[in-house]
């Protein structure tokens, strides 16, 4: 299977990368430079037409959403483990990852794009304001819910870990009282551990703080 | 299985009440007054703590988001043919729940929950217009998608069809040219000719227009 993940760095996109590297399977990386609105190149688009990261490329046919992406591989690949085997948990990390992908990442979104959501500068500000206290509360939320676990879903490192940790990193950057946050803190000290996460944050050249 | 579905009329929580009917399996189907804000209820908020429809209740556990709802639902039940069976289908089917859920229903509650989104009257109106402008953009490119095809993934009826009919539906009930959209409106019209989903219309005292 031929694998390419579209990603930019620090983006959402972290978690697919995060998953490839912890899946130990051959894989090219293609670097998309939002900075400088790359994934609105007419080339990417023939890529992914909505211009956002992350896209992967299976065998040369494209896979977007980081729901899909994500259970594509953990489940495509069993025996690495990252993607839980009972029903139910199956289920609850879907669940889990609509979540992130439909409330948490849009309530981040409000804060730092809110042009996507409203015209005219005033209401901008106004938009970023609740976004800020959303993607706080989700936060938070998180908080609750990883608490008395070691991982997000069943007994082991998933790819919902993966995807943890991007909005903690974007709580991090973005002055939000995550450190006060102790088992999310916790968990996400835990998937930094990890050799391959820390090959990904060098690859795509971010840190934490 | 036990299978209690908490829902309220014409709510994104049609998709799993049209897929449990399509099933043909034994459920209960418990309506939430949400104009009455009965999902705040101290009773409904200890079924789902964030307070909305759909929740799905298995053997007395509950599973929330309908990216996850939907692919459990359909993927327990292989033989009702209700999820794709090839890997790749699977995927896309997620990937596009997964749109559903994250871009086109927060566009449409920009539109018709925009205090969720920002304080103030103004900037309300102007958040409200916005998502708008999306929701209508939205529509538009699920007609693109659908678009020489017969059933939105594989060649038949999937849950993703029934998840299609909600947006269809808030679509036509708020003055969006839907009906100018010929492939969706054609999928759509398959999907309301179905025995089924004219029971759950029924069941939910809801019309299309």
């Amino acid at each position: 299977m031929n694998l390419t993940l579209y990603y930019s760095p620090g983006a959402c996109s972290l978690a697919p990368h995060i998953v490839l590297e912890e899946l130990g399977i051959a894989y090219e990386a293609v670097r998309i430079n939002t900075a400088e609105g790359q994934q609105r190149s007419p080339e990417y688009l023939r890529i992914n037409p909505r211009g956002r990261v992350p896209a992967l490329a299976v065998d040369g046919k494209v896979l977007v959403e980081n729901v899909a992406i994500l259970s594509f591989l953990g489940g495509g690949f069993p025996d690495r483990g990252l993607w839980p085997r009972a029903t139910w948990d199956q289920a609850q990390a879907l669940s889990m990852m609509a979540w992130l992908a439909d409330t948490v990442h849009p309530a981040y979104a409000h804060c730092f794009r809110p042009e996507r959501y409203v015209e005219g500068e005033a209401c901008r500000e106004a938009v970023k304001a609740s976004g800020r206290k959303s993607f706080g509360d989700c936060l938070a939320e998180i908080d609750r819910l990883v608490a008395g676990r070691r991982w997000a879903v069943g007994n082991r490192f998933s790819v919902v870990d993966a995807y943890l940790v991007v909005f903690y990193r974007w709580g991090v950057r973005n002055a939000f009282p995550v450190r006060d946050l102790a088992h999310y803190s916790a968990l996400v000290d835990r998937v930094l551990a990890r050799p391959a996460v820390k090959r990904v944050f060098a690859d795509e050249g971010i840190t934490m703080g």
